[in-house]
């Protein structure tokens, strides 16, 4: 990936908090001839972010611009921004009049086997359990140890994507992506209130649904009502909506609400 | 802070896990005179650390020659070690032979008031609640989100220092710091196996108990049984042992087995 550090070509101050202590936010985008998928989205949640962690706002429009004018105009890129509470002095506590740090990371786009969309993915449950913390539940905030030792125990057992449990034994998302349950032609979604994040491909399925006449809810979800679903897809901004062909050693087929809000959202996009 | 980037003074790569993912561990040390007291505590922590998360062991004579050759050697410092995951291809999944990053901060001793070690500090209890996370339990990783915004409480209410409870209401230490509490000439302290940070001082407390025959337990600890004890103090690496003066309402004497573990582990520092 190349990086800008506040819009320059430079390296990051090991002081900043977002390193120290997680203290910041980040947006993962796709980007398509020379446009984002989603940005509207994408900026919403990140100033969301910003408001319940007291990091001030960012300037939209210059943002927008410095995105926008650093994406190549002809091929897929995956462009990556962090936002943190910048320097501070030592210690957890946030600096009175914070300057944000903002990184811009563009890099390739990753070839996703076409057959994720089409046959669908692997999924697994991981062992490890995430924490409830009401307090930061939905931001996609920088604190990620728990994603990355799940996605280590998917990487160990060979599935695409990861399913994580709560520490009481629900089923909060993927490692990287929402998931969505099909059940008698109505959908199904975790609520996010005290594990998880707030995807912005997760929003715009739900909008989608609302749109179209598509009952949906948000719900306490237990693996047990997973397994007796239908349908079962993942989402995430990067690879839109990829069905569920098997979670452990049921076996699933991708079925007609995935397609038809894979086709509805644009998925695959070409 | 002057900051040591893998040894060299430079900034830190963007890309570096540590910033995206808090992927990685720190230590905070109290460097005297060139020396860094508990180094092989924070070292064994370290160590530790590594083992649990999985990231490559650093080699500990390199460590201990890189952080004693930069210590002033006539003032008082906070020396900050970070040692990251190191960069790797984007998304949690940690690289199969990671290169750790080591980050090295040397800075200015705070001016701890005197009266903190001899009258005593005010805590308060947050109104944020820890999660639980057995997996990341007693480590001291970079995801510390939960305590900058604790911390962002204290600031307003004025205290020294939060006493932090967890998400089921049990007390797990403050907001920097272990916590103890005396009752009857016992010592108890929280267990640190769901939420909270195995402290370097909490283990040097724990150790001078065993030498010097306290009686000494980690129990689950209720905020009502702490409120109900004769003494209570804080610990952190860098400050040593504090007596706390108030809990929120409830009005406290330094007490004997404070004063005693205050000398046997020599603070303050003189």
């Amino acid at each position: 990936m190349e990086w800008l550090v506040n819009g320059r070509d430079q390296l990051l101050d090991p002081s900043d908090r977002g390193l120290a202590y997680g203290d910041g936010l980040f947006e993962t985008m796709a980007a398509n001839r020379g446009r984002i998928r989603w940005l509207d989205l994408h900026l919403e949640r990140l100033a969301d972010g910003c408001r319940r962690l007291r990091i001030p706002p960012l300037d939209e429009g210059e943002l927008r611009a410095e995105i926008e004018g650093r994406l190549p105009s002809d091929e897929r890129a995956v462009v990556k921004l962090i936002v943190t509470r910048g320097s501070g002095a030592r210690g957890y506590r946030p600096p009175a009049r914070p300057r944000p740090t903002r990184i811009l990371g563009i890099g390739a786009w990753p070839d996703y086997p076409a057959s994720h969309y089409t046959e669908g993915i692997v999924i697994r449950t991981c062992t490890l359990r995430l924490s409830e913390s009401p307090p930061l539940a939905g931001l996609k905030h920088l604190c990620r140890l728990e994603q990355v030792l799940a996605q280590a125990e998917v990487e160990a057992n060979g599935a695409d994507e990861g399913l994580l449990l709560d520490v009481r034994g629900r089923v909060v998302g993927g490692t990287s992506s929402n998931v969505f349950a099909v059940r008698s032609q109505r959908l199904y979604t975790p609520r996010i209130d005290r594990s998880g994040v707030r995807g912005v491909m997760r929003r715009a399925v739900l909008e989608a649904c609302a749109r179209e006449g598509i009952d949906a809810a948000e719900i306490d979800l237990e693996p047990e009502a997973l397994r007796a679903a239908d349908e079962i897809f993942v989402t995430n901004a990067l690879v839109g909506l990829w069905p569920v062909a098997a979670l452990d050693d049921l076996r699933l087929e991708p079925g007609q609400l995935t397609r038809r809000l894979q086709r509805s959202l644009g998925y695959p996009d070409a």
